[in-house]
């Protein structure tokens, strides 16, 4: 199998992948630190819950912004690419892109992975419709998938950082 | 900055990074498979818990026996490039490889972000040393914690897979 010709992804196709990173990843964290429910139990009453109470979302919000700030920086670095023409910082910018991209991907991925992983298990442990949570999980839920979303487009854009690395000899 | 000369990375140290990956992910499967507790309730008495009781883990079981069948291809294709001193499919299979590893790593890290995930909560939300499965959630965190290890090994081999693409025009 012959490899495919080299392939040269456009600064343009670059920034719209980065734009929409940002926008998931934006709207997630919104939902995330938005997202309040009460917790009704009749030895305590009610209680009021926020992200904050679990480690798993905070772990999660961390992950998006950290997401957010690397995009942000990388948004900005392909808007002088795209207008003018010339890649800022040259050549060997395109490591710290290809290694940038990778480590803030895993990030990403884990911070939706954990999310997950905790708030399947605890919609099955958990009488989360009787302590009266189940919105609350719902939009927590609803984050971590914006935030999956967004780590699809951090991964796209790794491959593309992968293909900008320079010539082997 | 200007970019490192040209890195070669030799299939010997690939495959010493393949086997290390392969002995992390077995490892982990091993103690998630055998690890088994016994939950005392008042309300309904012993019930012995599994990891196939918690979907945080059925995923960590998942993504380990993927990472694993993936690793002992790729080792034993590294044995032939060490033995031979040909590479296997030619310069073809380097975008299977790259693509390989990028994907196993993202289920391998995810599979440990999961179980991880749940279990820091369980162990804030239920008291698991009264319920007798405290021994039980530190297997499955050492389970996750080798999974994790081998992850890093995977996502050694995916930086190495990436220098391996071909010239770029």
């Amino acid at each position: 199998m012959a490899p495919p010709p080299s392939i040269v992804v456009s600064p343009f196709v670059s920034l719209i992948v980065r734009i929409l990173t940002f926008v998931c990843l934006l709207i997630s964290l919104i939902v995330l630190t938005t997202a309040t429910g009460t917790a009704s139990n009749s030895d305590y009453g009610d209680i009021k819950i926020k992200f904050k109470d679990f480690r798993a979302f905070r772990y999660l919000c961390a992950a998006t912004v950290i997401g957010l700030v690397y995009t942000l920086l990388q948004t900005v670095l392909t808007i002088i690419h795209v207008s003018t023409g010339n890649r800022f910082g040259g050549d060997g910018l395109v490591y710290i892109d290809f290694y940038g991209d990778k480590v803030v991907s895993y990030i990403v991925a884990t911070g939706a992975a954990a999310s997950f992983g905790m708030t399947q298990d605890l919609k099955n442990m958990v009488d989360i419709e009787g302590l009266g949570i189940s919105h609350f999980i719902r939009t927590t839920d609803a984050a971590a998938s914006l935030c999956l979303l967004g780590f699809l487009f951090v991964a796209i854009s790794s491959i593309f950082s992968s293909f900008a690395l320079p010539k082997r000899s």
